[in-house]
């Protein structure tokens, strides 16, 4: 039944996790191999809820097996390690959706500036496709390799690009006030995500320094075909999951409201992942766990104000990775995510 | 010892409960009154962590038993209620600190637009003081009536005011992205504020809409003499106290960081609640339970980005009381507040 | 496709919500009918995150209406009203799933004095299955009422019944310590829900008088044959959902710890949602979502300790109700439920 | 004015944080002396809500240094450094205020078995003075080394010990069933109190195994002259801080409820910190920021059950080591802690 075979290399991690969670749901995919550098452990004892539900051991690194056991890897390692793992996947023929940053910025002298590493993998990043369903459906369903997206970036370009494409707000003028729970910090104990330091705080971090405002930045400009110019700053929130943007746009001369919710409605009109909320704002909380972008559009003071809510781990990480699965293996799009 | 006797009406609510705390460690001030409409339960049933702190019971609102009982009485009633009371508590000879938005905006009409009621006690409204010490010490001293600020309002003008003053930054350009702990919804429960709606969810309201907004906007045009524009986006954080303001402003033109850095140092020299940060960003956690106001100022992509935090219940409103009341009665200001 | 159809009555409250959230995903049943007093709203704008996923009106309760539209009723409504609502269902031939005490505890006198209100329907009471599929599987199936468990007792009966069966424990030395998530207190407002109450609170409630002791009791006695005494003590966790039991036994003479692990292996063989656990203890977060219960057993200073951990909502609420509906109609009984 | 001077050492601690924090209050005592292994930062950006309140620097383990700038020291080390710091503060004569577990048990033998690690400072283990005030006042006076209480000892001992020195529960036959906040772990990050992993988790832990049990069944034992067994079960909280312990007592023949509430007030008539609860229960949140211990007793189902809520990071150890040194230095026992 489960004739999508699914290898997942990094598999200790937070991503990992919560592909695991979504696949073991899925009705035409499953999990047949996990890799890890990690392997002292059962998965089901490294994530307690997985008790019962997965028995696979985790497994080194070894390309012939997985090959031999997958269709596709899902790879949920760090920038850097995911580069280098890359190129012997896909030369076995795999297919590989990449949750790392590694292949999401097309100008490699960027990813160096942002990552501060050289990128190495200059051929597979050229034909990498940026997996933003919204956006990309016809070259996801082609890809051999897809770049999935960021959190923060997720939720900014699906706020903005509708509004900028159809050329309703300055380009130059965006402001994107961001917010996110701390998973989406990942699995590493830290100083700063020790649970006595975030619970009952809200702390603003990386003002105009965040990674993902490159890859906003270049994605917007890609889609509406002009500069961006943008101001990212985002926010840890005292809680597990959820990302939300309240996004600062300028509206061009006589735009109005309604012009903004048309430009949204016809962007999304058929995209069974996007939300447009009418009556309330979104709130982290009713897209936590699921795989949507709710997203509202108000006008006050001169400006167009944008907020989106996605759940980081969801739509933001592992949801949207099987979401592109589910197009680059010609499923319904929503395959085992509704 | 405690040779300020205060009164406080309205004595179920949570600014009230902020009020006690803080009176309870205050060298020069006391507890001598407190009335509410229900009276039906000694105040450390209502508030259990007062158990064995304070025995006096809640009395009606009787302004010949407050005479005789204290010199100064904080108002800790809804907005409207308040004016209701403020006229015989000074023709009685009392001084007033009024935590409700009544003496706050000085327009009568620009109130009834926001607050749905037209103001009864012009006369009082002419003269009461606006109660942000920062700015408007010299009148706070000499005040019988006292209008406290309100939460945001006292991070946003705390933020901006300097700015706008010295002609750093563009009058009509300002964005106040704020966000805020739950207890500044007030005591009374209500399905938005039931613990599971708001628990692990981070959501906009009031876009535009408000009620602080002209609150700020009359500050900082009084402050700095001149027309404002202002956008103020408000969001829910799940947990108890603190705020969090980031605010976005447009520099004029060959403004840098210093410009700001040196118009913010000078003026919160000598300040003792201002917190000029340069090593890390300001966060809730920082400032709860202090009376402190935390800022930092940033400058990317075209913008200074200022970040203020202040616990609500403290700085942004009984804290702030106690320092207004410190100020009339000639102690220091930061009596029985470090 | 989806060919059991599935009537909600009372629904707008929290265990509506979460059965809807699981039906959405089940293969086999689907909604068709939602009954409510309060029909103002449409349910996606009362539950947010139901928007675009649920376009039923809230109807009114009508028999003749949910007779043509469904086979089954789960009844999302507070006690009392339960049973005013069961018979004319009963009587259309339809099957019910009552989430309500009403009829979960056989004795109408004992119902009447935990919840001061007469029994009013002695004949269906007299033929309700207690809905704990571990223990009574073979009446659920035939069953045409099913009393679906409490929250608390359903871990409570869990971690226990094995132990006191097999004789291993003294049935009159029994004390259950518990604890909940909020979302159990339901979806009305009130004081001691209210956010900034509950929040980075820990507080015990109902010593002794909680309602569902004589639940717990009284299916402990029918399992094990003998009188059973226990305390049950609960406590509010600031959190969401989850209850987490730690139970105190008192082991029979020369009982071992491999002696209850026996027992608990042999009670849970081949049930899909219990899962004893050995390389860690049960925490809520483990069993969030799911509709497991984790069970370990320990031996500490002449004490048998059981930690029982569920998610209160699903298997203390609509998942196990959707597992008793799986049951009632011969699908599998984890059918949209893993 | 601050005629008595503090030194800390371990200053980078949470125990510390909160020391700094009262003694920043305290009318008669200040801080004089930093010191740790760590001096790169000052304590200011290592704790951001101290700057401005603290200039000192980080000093390194100097006893000279430390001799000169105080007359007493709060050590607040991890255990076994504790026991290495003593010897020389002691010789150097000032007076010690211990916070780890170091001087609390005086059975050496039963220190290493929990402790792993042979206690060095025999000497002065002989002479340490277990400082909970309520039931060692005289001898906390005279101290020159006060061993301080850990967090769930001084709740526990507090909740039984007046009935067990009664004679009004049987001593062998006692249940604790704690759980804190996360605070208590400290400040190193650990896989374990990873803020995703702690948040929205509740979770027991160390069953039977938790080394605050002998430190409360020796205190018993010394208090009421009869051999104890006592099996302890701690939980972890989502939240900050605060302690409650539902504590589980098996009451001899006879005793009613007015016995054993009796037996509390008798017990802390007179003690400044020890309040009665009997309109409410006690709750972690009615507690923090306090040095109050809140104490309710119940009976049910033949068992006195004690509920006792303490602030961890006060009453469980900063608040109580300053209680402890306002004894040791004649001052009033509340001051500074009110």
């Amino acid at each position: 039944m489960k004739n999508i075979r699914v290898a997942i290399v990094g598999a200790t991690g937070y991503t990992s996790l919560e592909t695991i969670r979504w696949l073991l749901k899925h009705p035409a995919a499953g999990i047949t191999y996990l890799a890890s550098r990690k392997q002292e452990q059962p998965i089901s004892e490294l994530f307690p809820e997985l008790l019962g539900r997965v028995s696979l051991p985790i497994a080194p690194f070894d390309v012939a097996a997985i090959k031999k056991a997958a269709e596709v890897v899902f790879l949920c390692l760090p920038h850097v390690a995911a580069m280098e793992h890359v190129p012997p996947l896909l030369d076995a023929g795999l297919r590989v959706i990449d949750l790392s940053a590694d292949y999401r910025i097309k100008d490699a002298a960027i990813y160096e500036k942002w990552y501060k590493h050289a990128h190495s993998d200059a051929k597979n990043l050229a034909t990498a496709v940026y997996g933003l369903p919204e956006f990309f459906t016809p070259a996801i369903r082609q890809a051999r390799l897809v770049g999935n997206p960021g959190c923060y970036p997720t939720a900014g370009i699906l706020g903005i690009a509708p509004l900028l494409r159809e050329e309703l707000v300055e380009p130059t003028d965006i402001i994107i006030n961001a917010a996110s729970g701390i998973s989406g910090a990942g699995r590493t104990p830290s100083p700063q995500h020790h649970f006595p330091e975030r619970n009952e705080n809200f702390e603003p971090y990386g003002i105009g320094t965040h990674r993902h405002a490159p890859e906003i930045q270049q994605t917007l400009e890609t889609l509406s075909g002009q500069p961006v110019d943008m101001l990212f700053v985002p926010h840890l929130i005292p809680m597990d999951r959820g990302i939300l943007e309240t996004i600062y746009l300028k509206p061009r001369k006589g735009v109005t409201l309604d012009d903004a919710t048309q430009a949204m409605e016809q962007a999304y009109n058929g995209k069974p992942f996007v939300r447009l909320r009418r009556h309330n704002l979104p709130g982290t909380k009713y897209v936590a766990n699921t795989n949507f972008a709710d997203i509202a559009v108000k006008f006050s003071n001169g400006r167009l104000v944008v907020i989106v809510a996605i759940d980081n781990m969801v739509k933001g990480a592992a949801g949207q990775a099987i979401e592109n699965m589910n197009l680059m293996f010609g499923l319904d799009e929503t395959a085992g995510l509704l």
